[in-house]
């Protein structure tokens, strides 16, 4: 059989699992404290339900349950290869809750701000930092169409991030809508602004000179990718200069008032900033997109914005909806790194001879478990060695059976 | 698109979510406190790891995923109905954990005591109690031969229960190896013990007349069912009576060594019994086997046992096991038809008018934070309406951004 777990999916040691638990703590708390509330959904979505979500490249690489007995066979038979599946792995957990909200709106308060920490999976090429089965830490406010509940989420997600040792991050921010019509008012077509759009997210990759030379090669109008090189060559990426290119000038108050009001919620603790070529991948955006980006990592550690057409895909009437997923493994990736050191609970190892009576020894526990969370283990010939192994395993304590010592591990021994 | 959620499968709402969240925090707390760590493993396994796994009728059951891309063209192309899957979900957590010991176990201490809480799959025919995907929690001692590893897991599992407000419930415990070995003394041929097992373990359900005949239809000796016939008669089921029948006493005396000493550690909280029949679905284990049972449910609640051989199937050398596994999804339902309330957090809402400045709003939602867990909300024209909305779901109190007041909710008002 084999040992190793399957291609791009892992197995968490202890100590792993320790620093998963703690960062999930802290974000939960946060997120709690702030009134949203959790909830749940299924690993697994209808499949037409994920076909049909709207989630760019996404769907390319969602895992398919085959199906079972007879409607297996059938499928078999009919040749159609589509027809072998009728369920998927959810390969985010935005499609799930815009479900989740249609089947249960009416249990739930109004507006709903919610929280999901949960695994997702996407059939990725496995490399450093993308892995095939991971973890998403959301919050979303679903029945609100203020820019309040992006603040909020924004405001939320700077703190939880905070709470977990995280610093010196930027929460770059854009309107989809302000980046399409200020691309539309250049000249470029009204049907090719999302491939556009696209190219240009590459800005930071590639350039302004990959950006002219990939647009060109997309058939472009001359003038239009001319018009988009004066810009990007002038160096002026104001918020004020491009909301000079839009007729409605509502969105860029908007943007600038979401700005403005997070700048002084995140004090001197964290950055904000206008990043006008940010688009993020997903289909569902509508509005107003954010990301956080850190010195530590290449790309995002957490992204999100506002997707007000997801939910009336399932009811036919739009619900306005808001989230902001923290990217769980890359925190956790990037805390590993620098070393961080989850605190620690105290440790204690009660030890005992074989021939004592067992059910003492665990009522000894169970006494000592007021103060420590308590191991038993046999006692071995070698102590010694045993204590050392203990200390080096995080112990930070041993108690003996027989008396009524506790040695303490790492330090001199006390009475 | 499809708003419900799959079959056998479930959406929680947050006050579903929140008695969830306690009872498996309290677990949690139980299982760290007694010094075993948590992890992690996929939710998906290789399928030729899960066919191979011994898990009865689990294996009937499987979730398989579709092959991608190339892989899945051969596999159609081939007809083999077989190579259409790569890897399943898994049905349960202990084959999980048997590959990952073998994966990780250089990096793991000695002995190895394990907690695993996770969602598990099985395509059951749906039915009240039985879902396809639900939550289990485990614990496993890896390592430890001793009958100390069985007495340790009853009672760490016996605590958690408690903890969870969990009353009025039965361990029931037996050694497979003793039925076994009552059962060829009996006259059973030794490659029908199996099967003779699965009848047996339906004692409960279907009588001592109803074993009877089953094992007449299987072709069973009738010398051999007469005797069993004649020992369910008698009503003696007693450990010394079966002991009597068995050559080797050494199972009998640990047996009943187990059960002492998880008496004393149970003392008047919960019940012991030796159940002479209880043999436990899953193929994969050796000696003893045990499960919870309450008044308040039909089936068990809890079960497991020891089961040495499955780690050697991955590292060609046996290494004990054994493990005790909580159905998270029956304790809940539990709980939930007895009335259960989660105890409390104090929830307060802030509420503010449209027109105020929202930063502000935020930083006094912040400072609430010290003792409250804070939702900001706009305030509705009809104050006296949203209050009493706000305090049916659950909101202790109202903050206004305005003043200083907070209201109590449900109570009489204090300034």
């Amino acid at each position: 059989m084999k040992i190793n777990p399957l291609k791009g999916m892992k197995d968490y040691l202890p100590e792993e699992m320790r620093l998963r638990d703690y960062v999930q703590g802290r974000i939960l708390e946060t997120y709690r404290a702030s009134g949203f509330e959790r909830i749940a959904t299924p690993m697994l979505e209808d499949i037409e339900n994920l076909d049909k979500s709207d989630g760019g490249d996404n769907l390319n690489l969602i895992f398919k349950v085959l199906k079972r007995g007879d409607k297996l066979e059938s499928a078999l038979a009919s040749g159609d290869e589509k027809a072998l599946s009728d369920m998927g792995l959810r390969y985010d957990l935005t499609l799930p809750l815009s479900r989740y909200y249609a089947a249960n709106r009416e249990h739930l308060p109004h507006p709903f701000k919610v929280i999901q920490t949960d695994r997702v999976f996407r059939a990725e090429r496995p490399q450093k930092g993308r892995m095939r089965e991971f973890v998403q830490c959301d919050i979303d406010i679903l029945g609100d169409d203020s820019i309040n509940a992006e603040i909020e989420l924004i405001d939320v997600t700077g703190r939880a991030l905070l709470a977990i040792g995280f610093a010196d991050f930027t929460v770059n921010i854009n309107d989809r809508r302000m980046l399409r019509g200020m691309l539309s008012a250049m000249g470029f077509a009204k049907d090719s602004l999302d491939s556009v759009c696209i190219t240009f997210d590459k800005l930071d990759k590639i350039g302004a000179a990959g950006v002219r030379e990939e647009l060109t090669g997309k058939g472009c109008p001359e003038a239009a990718v001319a018009a988009l090189d004066a810009f990007l060559s002038s160096g002026d990426f104001s918020i004020e200069r491009i909301a000079a290119l839009l007729e409605d000038k509502s969105l860029a108050d908007n943007l600038m008032k979401i700005i403005a009001t997070v700048r002084s919620l995140a004090g001197d603790r964290y950055q904000i900033a206008y990043t006008p070529s940010l688009v993020r991948g997903q289909g569902y955006y509508t509005g107003v997109v954010f990301e956080v980006t850190c010195a530590a990592f290449a790309g995002a550690v957490a992204g999100g914005g506002r997707y007000d057409g997801m939910i009336g895909k399932f009811i036919g009437q739009d619900v306005p909806a808001v989230g902001f997923s923290i990217g769980f493994e890359r925190i956790c990736g990037i805390l590993l790194e620098q070393g961080f050191k989850v605190p620690a609970v105290q440790k204690l190892a009660l030890l005992y001879r074989p021939e004592v009576d067992f059910a003492e020894v665990l009522k000894k526990a169970e006494r000592l478990r007021a103060e420590y969370a308590v191991t038993v283990l046999p006692q071995q010939k070698k102590l010694g060695r045993q204590l050392g192994n203990l200390e080096a395993a995080g112990y930070g304590a041993a108690a003996f059976f027989d008396n009524e010592e506790i040695k303490l591990l790492g330090q001199k021994e006390e009475a």
